[in-house]
């Protein structure tokens, strides 16, 4: 069948469930941006800049499984590659297309405009390498094979990827097969996955106070339906990592808690530490979300499952699928079996009641009382998912932060892609005036699309998570003070008084009724002194700063130019 | 000398002439920020973002001479990485200090926050060796040298070069030479050097029509006064490539005019194409300024210097350095040496005198007569670029552009750079309304220190720039329409109506002579149809269209599905 690259290339992304692609128009990538606006085109989002629409990617991905951004080559995907790098470190499928050169340019090493004008044109690609499952440079002769692999990655392994389309190819027509098929979870070894679900059976079955612990990895591979049918038919409680809050619902009755090593609560710390079974789906122990690796676990009582592998106390298991592997553990119980739930109250669930005061934890404990089921919660690294990150979330409600990246200025943009993604909920927004400043500007998007978000910006004067860790009376903390509720009508003259400022707990409660009334967009500004923390920030702060800065951190400023040899605390290790 | 490696670090940026760092505080980073808080420290200026500090950095060094930027390791880096490939790409000599995890993590390959927590540590390293001039972890054992090797490649080569600090070392006591010895232009080789100049002379002597032709070379290693001084004794004329636009006054009576192949005047053509002595100072021929690779030069008649080498008619000379070269030549000239003044009208001038019509042609022909003496002038890519580039610009003025890179976005905290850097001066910015939306927060950074540009924002609904070479009525060109004009309020509440909109010829005086009385910063929202443009531009959309997609292209989108094999037009060459 003949079709050209440009409708080979939307025909494939379509097939794989792209219903958006994000991006910024340039010279490079016009005559695909024109295929994208025909009558069976993909809805093109135009954004601010790059870096934004790879958040946006990113983040309308989490809900929908899968997005894509386009971009031109040099300028435009250097300015994407943060926001690909960070999908890469979350676990989160987003198709970057980088409209490119045009292929006689690549063929006799031109010296052009969005390159280094020194014929390399091996530099971009190298870039991506490093942070995305699968690369190609697209020509007429590799494209049905190129980009087929590159999908099938992204699909698979659940990673971003990289695909470069010269700008004079996109209408260049090629013979394609009709049909793309797409093994999204590949099958078993049906001797390992028995052999592997039966060890893991036998030690459920012995064990006497197992647990799940849950990632990101849950969502990344959309694991939820097999992991509630496993959680509801083995009756096995689980607690989650942060990168995995939320990803099965926290008003569950087997619901522990988030887990964060020594910044859980005492009870959860305890009850993994001394589990003789601790069922672990693609956990990760990175140093901000296992409380600077002070997690603990009993690593005979340790079961380790992949996407395609299971560790089973050490035994290693390959070509097992995650999703075979946990239907084949339920057969595998014993058919009397039951266990007692474990009613736990929910242990991290630190927010003090309302009161008069006007604080950081006044505020967020009237939050919790805010947030309703199938919310979309959105929280930007700092005070705000310090502060959410504590809370027990309703049923059916998304978590979106990037606790490993841990980019600011990320959940701006992010909102826009889970505005899109998921338009008939409602998205909840928290992020700081030094995080808003990075990426502020596509709040013009959200408002051009007629989006809804409630987004609460609080302004503490400059990045108070910094001020946690070191220089808490230093400028180089302090951000420029926006007025920040007038930002809207500027970037969207159409809307009228969308914005309010909150310095109390009564100004609180009429934001939230203005917010809940409302047809528009909410943009409520929150105001805090700069060193008003909501609760475990303090600690964060410490644990931090002697970890990036060692033993003698603080001191050290006081003996500057001394002579006595510097103190580099010892390495801590992975898990 | 005992000294900690952050003060060390300190102490070799203030000799090599770093003033200003500009940055975003991140937890990796802050032992070295109080450094530079410290009395004997180097003014810190906080950005909204990473990239926008990129792009000061790099406007701050091209009037300076030399700057720096200061980010946090993976997100900030990456997020800084395209600003640094573009000063890489115009030879913008830039420091770039990555706050990198503590030097424990390193070794021990622990999985953090901001990394893929993958135990990958050289994935971020690797980009930047892509895009820099030398690249070094610092270690307490390395850090002497390293340092050193790097901030002497910045100073000899003035292109960008990367230093990742680890956190847990700025306070680490090292033992360190007193001394920093820099050869900032490393000597010839004497023989080399007179038969250079020799052969030069020589040609020079017995050319008939020679002449100059400059580029971004000349800024990039400060050779602005031995050009004055070779041009003014040797009476030869010059020309300009777009990229080293104002590097000579342009006001001299050897000025020429700005060649660019095919898109210069006909008689520059014509001046350069039959000229039996060219000599090129650092030349590229890159496709977007040199009309497509349409330069045309007698190859016999080319003399090419670069930095330390020079090549004359195909005979290459190492080992010559060009300050010395250049100075060489003028003394092996006859005693009697005179040349008659080619008194040129300027051929590039193409802007129509002023008229009631109110149209970019208008505009332009306006601000032509707006510039002054010693202006700092900044045109962003599109239109504003496109048209003062046809501008003969007043003496004393420094032109900033982004012609090889060409990312959007560029200019606006490039005149933050800029502006810190000559705040004496008179800084005008022109950049589309497109173009602002990348970056257009760094205003508040601006406002922030009481700077005082005067910004044309040309406010035409979209990307022209792109419309003219694809999708002219095309969505996915159309931006968003801010309320430009009260942007600077809400990101300084302390300014008080800054903004004026310009719609007719009338108005534009008006906010000409408001921006001439005003103390502070001067908006003025410049008001145009989406394709209104100025001279030059059509072609360059068409040549643009040409290059990129194909000589069908347009007739392709009508065979979108038909049978015929798609034409790939014909490579062109480099130089």
């Amino acid at each position: 069948m003949n079709m050209t690259i440009g409708a080979f290339l939307l025909d494939r992304l379509r097939s794989i469930g792209v219903n958006r692609i994000y991006g910024v128009p340039g010279d490079f990538n016009l005559e695909f941006l024109e295929l994208l606006e025909s009558p069976d085109g993909i809805n093109f989002i135009g954004t601010c800049n790059e870096l934004n629409a790879s958040y946006a990617a990113d983040g309308d991905a989490r809900l929908s499984g899968l997005s894509a951004l386009i971009t031109t080559y040099g300028v435009g995907d250097l300015a994407a590659l943060p926001g690909i790098a960070g999908a890469y470190a979350e676990g989160v499928p987003v198709v970057m297309i980088s409209g490119s050169p045009p292929l006689h340019a690549f063929e006799s090493r031109a010296l052009i405009h969005h390159t280094l004008a020194d014929g390399n044109y091996d530099n971009v690609l190298n870039c991506f390498r490093e942070f995305t499952a699968a690369q190609a440079l697209i020509t007429p002769q590799n494209a049905v094979d190129e980009i087929e692999r590159v999908l099938r990655t992204v699909v698979r392994e659940k990673q971003p990827v990289y695909l470069q389309l010269p700008s004079d190819i996109c209408y260049s027509v090629i013979d394609v097969p009709q049909e793309f098929v797409i093994r999204s979870l590949p099958a078993s070894n049906p001797v390992r996955l028995a052999s592997a679900a039966e060890a893991i059976a036998e030690r459920l079955t012995r064990a006497s106070s197992p647990v799940l612990l849950l990632d990101g990895f849950v969502r990344q591979y959309n694991l939820q339906d097999n992991l509630s049918r496993f959680v509801e038919t083995s009756m096995i409680p689980f607690a989650t990592m942060s990168t995995g809050k939320g990803v099965l619902p926290e008003s569950s009755r087997h619901f522990l808690g988030m887990y964060a090593g020594k910044a859980s609560s005492p009870e959860l710390f305890e009850r993994i530490a001394t589990s003789d079974c601790v069922l672990c789906l693609g956990v990760r122990f990175v140093d901000s979300t296992s409380g600077w690796f002070s997690h603990s676990l009993n690593r005979n009582a340790l079961i380790d499952m992949g996407m395609f592998t299971a560790s089973i106390a050490g035994e290693f298991f390959a070509d097992v699928t995650v999703t075979e592997l946990l239907d084949a553990v339920l057969a595998k119980l014993p058919a009397n079996w039951s266990r007692p739930v474990e009613s736990h109250a929910p242990a991290d669930r630190g927010h003090s009641p309302c009161s008069e005061e006007w604080n950081q934890t006044a505020f967020w404990g009237r939050i919790e009382k805010f947030l309703e089921q199938d919310d979309v919660i959105v929280a930007e690294n700092g005070t705000s998912l310090v502060a959410l990150n504590r809370m027990r979330l309703p049923a059916g409600c998304d978590y979106v932060s990037q606790p490993v990246w841990g980019a600011i200025g990320y959940t701006l943009p992010a909102v826009l892609g889970t505005l899109l993604a998921a338009p008939e909920r409602r998205h909840l927004l928290f992020i700081g005036d030094g995080s808003f400043q990075l990426t502020g500007q596509e709040l013009s998007t959200i408002l051009r699309h007629g989006l809804k978000p409630i987004i609460f910006l609080l302004n503490n004067a400059g990045y108070t998570i910094e001020r946690m860790i070191y220089g808490e009376r230093s400028s180089y903390n302090d951000v420029a003070n926006w007025d920040y509720v007038k930002l809207p009508a500027v970037l969207n003259p159409r809307v009228k008084s969308s914005g309010m400022v909150v310095t109390d707990m009564k100004e609180l409660e009429q934001a939230l009724e203005f917010a809940t009334e409302r047809e528009g967009l909410s943009f409520i500004e929150v105001r805090f002194e700069p060193m008003d923390i909501p609760e475990g920030m303090e600690a964060f702060g410490k644990m931090t700063m002697r970890y990036d800065y060692g033993r003698w951190a603080g001191e050290e400023r006081e003996r500057e130019h001394a002579n006595a040899p510097s103190d580099i605390s010892g390495s801590m290790g992975n898990k």
